[in-house]
């Protein structure tokens, strides 16, 4: 099991509906995006809008209705084909960048499949050996609507029309929490032990030796960003790691993701850029290099998580896009938490590794984390697309040092 | 002008009734699509069918309205840069393959537009200047719906569902002419000199020497076709032209493209292949591979010339997707016309070249042919997908040798 | 028989005599040459000079000693694998980038290889029947041997210590004869018909029906090139053929291969520039794009070779390296010879296929030329590199539009 | 300073006396190399072994003599911007891939070169302040010569021949350890912290903590990979990492590097594969699927310098390429040394990452270590081509998951 609450029972009621609104929100991301829009794919990184809303769907319809429910039968035989993602113990799948092919099945039969997978799972929410697997579908589905966020932000941006998905935003006071927090070193227990649901590759819980360091109370800002770029950050050598400055000149690389002068590209279409708030989109790589520039480093996994474990909800969260509107607009919408936690995911230096004593779950779902370990770095955090509830402090995120499409930011450390 | 018949006046009726015509063929050809299909790009090659129905009213607009009509304002301005197609004078243009990002503007946008301009361009049909320009705008816009079938065709077969536009068709017989044209050899009359529309690149008219040759009364068949496969036509290197090889071995080629098995892939899904129809969808390299293989060759362009003004009409037409159920769906669809023309494109050895004392247009549109004058084989005749009365005799159509997305097949010729 | 020559006698003696003339040249050329140099290979295209001598050694061996000398053993079962080039009768050979990889055999070995080849070829002189595969096996050397002399040139740029093979040159004076030769249209015979070697590809002679025109009695020169710089020729779009254009911006091309500033690189080194010498290292795309400048157009080739039957032998020959040091130093080394033939080779707006009823040989050798006739065009003339007595009229070389490491230039043609 | 010994005085002729031995080895292991030889690169990756002589000399000449000594005057001035190898902050350098166009430079300028430098460095061994810089070259010179091992092999199997540097080994009898080597868990010291020489990636010496776990006393063999092979391990996708699985894909990988049938590629060319011995020229991704498929793992690198700080000296030594012939035939040839040490490095599921409170060295040579700590992995040990005393219990060696060109090999771990 890729959780490590499979022993814990489960009010089933309470279960029903936690499923039930996020198979709901999911579907109201979708409802600006017109046929064409949720068939889009940009990138070989992306998935379309339509394909997030039918993959989540495979999830439950393969791993609960088809493995746990004898009298299901599966809505469409040539689906799993072309919604599986990357589980190879469930056989052959579509090759990832014709994922944008897929005019067909339309959005309304995908819609229907959803509503007979959502009747169907009705009897298995009471089942209590059920309950692990569940809520990790439920997570499942909650990652892949941040997914669906940034994957149609960036198949916007290729339009030069630049198209909007949702209206000019309220644009509020952004306020910059100063200092650092301090940890004076020691052992301190990282990883996830809790009674509730987690992902496996946040255990098994155990101690690491820190030394004492700070962790930065803020995020680093776009006007902090712009001084970076105006100091020549993008083109000093000296400041990147060796395969960072070759993507930076392999790729042109001088600014984040989605900057241009002083805009940049939203789900609100373009919008003037807010220079108190935390910068976003930034690669590994800029990240890294930026923290150097700044006479700091990157924090670990394992001192964040310090930090968090003690300090959680301090900061006031900062939306990126520039306001708060899309909690009225949408009002379930994921955004930022405060704390540590919302706005952005942040990158630390540690690379996505297993924990001592990490074993994946057996079968198909043991595909989830650990067959990735390699090549990525994890973020902590959680960001303004990240649905409230999601993370947590053992939480980790990963992606390669040179992805940026995710709404991805810095908080500097220093040792001390 | 990039036509030959600029002071050859029209009846504005007849003209404007042949525009009404040709822009409502258009729109009928994407009936069956919905908005996802239409926004399909499915390789650099092909454009999205919504694409074809804005880039063709793009150049009414900017060609006849914005340079001849005083009073027009463009639809929108920011619209030109997605829907110029390739006219370097006419500014910056949407890399080639950002065409499938544009899920906005919508279709019903589009519809919107095209309705405008035609509207626009009543008072234009009466002007005698314009002709030409007009003609050539027609010619332009059913040049664009063969492209708008062979491209949604080309992305309908990357969706594993394989889907349909148009429904099961009627399996119609099929006669197969044997037998051969002969020509005696000497002086041929090459190229348009009509008084009606031609491209400029049918011209000018000029005289060639040709030696006595046969041309074949009838198109190689998917049961030739399947002889040569059978006789290892696609493994034997020497049967093929170098650069053939390398392309045969570097993307596997093994048959046709939307060959499997005795099926292959249509507008109306996949379907059985009938062995007596013409083969398509196959490149130079493969016409070339299977005339060397078959003992003949292919003939050239001005073998194939010199036939057709002698014997044009002579030669039943097979419809390669398998009947005339098209006639009937959709009534004034593209289709075969009897004779060399009609059910497929063919090849000719002829590379496409100027003809003496050619010149481009002066102008954005002297683009529209003399630049693509290298590495390309001209190919004569026209195919199921040709609108009737587009083609004719001096008509020369072109690709690069590995192409085969189009429907292409081959004739073989031979020395007497 | 790749020859149109198969049934005239020559004289054994005369015929050895060549024989072991071109072999011994082949020879001089690696002279200033140390083993690591002459197994460099700079790109796909070109060969290492070690490669050159033993490939060409292998023809003599494959197709005259192993096929025609029952008593003859191979020198080494191994080496037709590596040595072969492109003649996929003789089987599997090594792949075309890895003759770079070569370090063994050493030159020492190959050289000892050439003499046994050499003195084995001795009975065959006197076999009539062997006579035009012997006159092949010549002619193929002398293209080798043109091909080594650019190959190391492209190799010797890559370093960026410039060296030279050879010692400064002597700068001559160079005359520019003006004016044109002019024809006045009529039927022209092309192709081979004379009691001497020629390819396969020069023939069959036939007729073709020429329009009226005039070819210019000089070489564009680096002067005019420069103009044509200095008019922002690599910048203007309307100059270029499309695929020409694609290249310009994809490979940041804006001058002619191995110029910088006044200088340019040879196989003396870096050298200044004669002005009035013939461009040299340009591309089809170029000379195209040129000569639309210039506001005249590229020759056919059928038009070069009806002036070239007229009037060989009056223009004096330009060495594009810039003095005839080479005569001297290596005495019977490639250079130009006067009129339409030396200098460089010359563009043809003809793309490279067949003549009418040609047909290559049966057997590997028939591989030579037929097997290339796809997106190449055709080139006339000589080059400086090209050995005396090697090209004529009906003489066709060929290469793809975007190459240009051969003394490629132009010479302009109008109609009249 | 790249190294922690700043301030330990050393016995100025002994570090002479390092030094003379360290340049002796680099150029007799070019003994049996042709100029073509020394001039070879296979791969972006590699270098040619004329490179790897200058490039090391180069280091010498610019950051001991150049800096330090006032009277040193470059050999030749242009000879720095070939022989960098990546360092940014000395300015351009020659592209990578590039180093196989330099035939000149010839090996006799090089080693004349070396000469000099050599002589230059006299003075300078006294000289305290610089003792850290000298023992930073000597270790980067014995680095290259690893390298320069393992680039020629590399090179020289791109040979369809199969050259061989030495002559044919002599099969030695390998004894196999069997059992595992314990740790009990607790606090470890990691980080080179004695004082002598070590690389700044080493340190700072710190403290972890480990969880129990056993160590094998043995190097994976032959034997046991081939059983891997024949279970179906390069066909069991889950068995894999997931960027291995699809690197196993695109490559066709079915083996180790150098594999064929029974037999690999030595630097005594084609030989056959000795069971008993250990496996090498596997990637990482290769190693964490066989640690997978034979229900272990991998250590970290924490865990495996937990143990060699216990237990190092305790495993004979295997020669991966069959014999001890290398030291009889190059007598202080680079090979294994006893127990953890020797034979291949070992990958370890360590990501090479910065140690807490990790400062690159001021200046150039900062650019040693840390700018490669993205993306690849930690491997422990010494190889048969490293020389003896070259590498210590907390040494990092550190490559990309998909390179094979060194001598890797695993050692596996487990839980208890």
């Amino acid at each position: 099991m890729p959780s490590h609450a499979a022993s814990i029972a489960r009010d089933p009621f309470a279960l029903a509906a936690h499923f039930a609104e996020t198979r709901r929100l999911s579907e109201a991301l979708v409802a600006p995006l017109s046929e064409a829009d949720v068939t889009l794919q940009s990138m070989e990184d992306a998935s379309p809008a339509k394909w997030h809303l039918a993959h989540t769907t495979w999830f439950w319809e393969t791993f609960l209705l088809r493995d746990h429910l004898d009298s299901y039968r599966l809505f469409d035989e040539s689906w799993p084909f072309i919604f599986n993602s990357y589980y190879e113990a469930e056989g052959e799948r579509i090759n990832r960048f014709s994922r944008g092919m897929l005019s067909r099945p339309t959005l309304a039969q995908v819609i229907e499949w959803r509503a007979i997978v959502d009747e169907a799972m009705e009897p298995l929410f009471g089942r209590e050996e059920l309950v692990p697997l569940i809520e990790l579908g439920i997570a499942h589905e909650q990652q892949h609507q941040e997914l669906l966020l940034t994957d149609i932000k960036h198949a916007f941006f290729q339009n030069p029309l630049g198209p909007a998905m949702w209206s000019e935003p309220v644009q509020g006071a952004t306020k910059v929490e100063d200092g650092w927090h301090s940890y004076p070193g020691g052992v301190a227990r990282i990883g996830f032990q809790a009674d509730s649901f987690a992902f496996d590759n946040e255990g098994p819980a155990h101690r690491v030796l820190l030394q004492p360091f700070e962790l930065s109370a803020h995020l680093v800002t776009n006007r902090e960003w712009a001084e970076f770029m105006e100091d020549g950050g993008y083109r000093t050598a000296s400041l990147w790691l060796s395969d960072g400055w070759a993507w930076v000149r392999e790729n042109g690389i001088a600014a984040p993701l989605y900057w241009s002068d002083d805009r940049h590209f939203t789900h609100c279409g373009w919008q003037d850029r807010n220079p108190a708030a935390p910068v976003t989109h930034i690669s590994y790589f800029e990240a890294d290099a930026f923290a150097t520039w700044s006479g700091n480093r990157l924090p670990t996994e394992f001192e964040w998580e310090a930090i968090a474990r003690g300090q959680e909800g301090e900061e006031p969260a900062h939306d990126p896009e520039g306001g708060n509107q899309l909690d009225a607009a949408v009002p379930p919408l994921p955004r930022g938490e405060r704390g540590l936690f919302g706005d952005c995911w942040q990158f630390t230096r540690s690379a996505y590794l297993p924990y001592p004593r990490f074993r994946p779950a057996s079968g198909a779902v043991g595909e989830y984390n650990g067959k990735f370990m390699s090549g990525q770095f994890v973020l902590k955090g959680a960001s303004c697309a990240t649905v409230r509830g999601h993370s947590r402090a053992s939480y980790r995120n990963f992606f390669y040092p040179h992805q940026r499409w995710q709404f991805t930011g810095l908080r500097l450390a220093r040792d001390i």
